[in-house]
């Protein structure tokens, strides 16, 4: 049985809750349980059976893609407010790629079984809509992650700007709003914020207010 | 007005069309225009307003990302009988990154103009989900092509190039230059034209001036 907090959670992510019957939202319910993962555990590999639909309650997921040579490349990451489709992978039948899912910390999930999932799909368009158009924000996050890889560029000039202006101060950390270092970079504000977050999802950085701290220099290094 | 083929290509290819108004039709059809496009001329680009869905009546074009410095990665090509989605990413709010459409042969399109695909997409949930799910697809097109250049050697990726563009054409003979088959992988041309030239040395191919000519089918198989 989940908890009031619990169904709240379901009922305040999936935007078609409202568009369900009261027969399809005790569906939904019933086959929706709570579980537990370890920090550094897999939840998801390309070999085994999809897990289905995951909403964190608490801790952070890992979606990345594996080679066969054991490369990983990390796509995204799914943390609480988030909705992880791509772990239902198996239902959605225009993705025809594989990807590795990995607790990044402790977490407890809302896990939606596949099978009732795939079945609410078909009989619901809006569950169907949902899916994909949720699919299709992950398809954005892992365009830019391929984009910085690829064309190398934003996140090496950045991790060099600011390995250099706290070399010349000598601290571990930088007073510079986004707006500033865009301009001192050429560059526009949303870019820099957005790789800054990308920077501190990473754990290479904690960012506050007016103020950017270097928390594994190595790490950061390593970029250039 | 369109003719009688032109509607049959939408009706047949549009799989919401029979959840669609008796005005939704004509809307749609009074919203789609035929449009002729160059061999190579610039469809769509990341500055330009987005031109809506595009459906190939004859022709071919290439969907590709381009760095700041230029330079292109082909994600996937569109032909009669596919639909593209992504030329309408402006009315798809949850698509962030930019994408260039060129044509790659002489093209006749049916366009669908964005402004009256987005009021469609909004008033009936079946465009909604048809046109997520269909972007889905290509978010499998395009990891599929951004594992081949992360993870996959280059003599694997450039025998796969060769023998499917040949497969297409039914020839044993690839007319392209070493350039342009280097901005399809999104490599470089001296990258291409060491590994032809490897190729060349190993039986496999034989070169000469604007084309590729495969000796060894069987032996470029075995590198895949």
């Amino acid at each position: 049985m989940l908890t009031k907090d619990e169904i709240e959670l379901l009922t305040n992510h999936l935007t078609f809750w409202n568009n369900l019957t009261y027969k399809q939202k005790d569906t939904f319910m019933d086959h929706t349980s709570v579980n537990f993962y370890k920090k550094d555990s897999s939840i998801h590999t390309a070999d085994l059976d999809c897990v289905g639909l995951l909403l964190p309650k608490n801790g952070t997921l890992r979606v990345y893609i594996l080679s066969d040579e054991g490369r990983e490349i990390t796509l995204y990451r799914i943390r609480p407010g988030d909705v992880c489709v791509l772990s239902a992978a198996c239902v959605l039948h225009t993705i025809t790629f594989d990807i590795s899912i990995d607790a990044v910390t402790d977490c407890e999930l809302l896990q939606v079984d596949s099978p009732a999932f795939s079945a609410l799909m078909q009989e619901n368009i809006y569950v169907e809509a949902y899916a994909y158009k949720k699919v299709t924000e992950r398809f954005s996050d892992a365009m830019w992650t391929m984009q910085q890889i690829l064309f190398m560029s934003f996140d090496k000039r950045l991790a060099i700007f600011l390995l250099d202006e706290t070399a010349k101060t000598g601290s571990h950390s930088l007073k510079m709003t986004h707006e500033e270092i865009a301009r001192y970079m050429g560059s526009a504000r949303e870019v820099v914020s957005r790789m800054l977050k990308y920077f501190s999802s990473e754990g290479l950085v904690q960012i506050s207010r007016g103020e950017i701290l270097i928390t594994d220099r190595k790490k950061l290094l390593t970029l250039v």
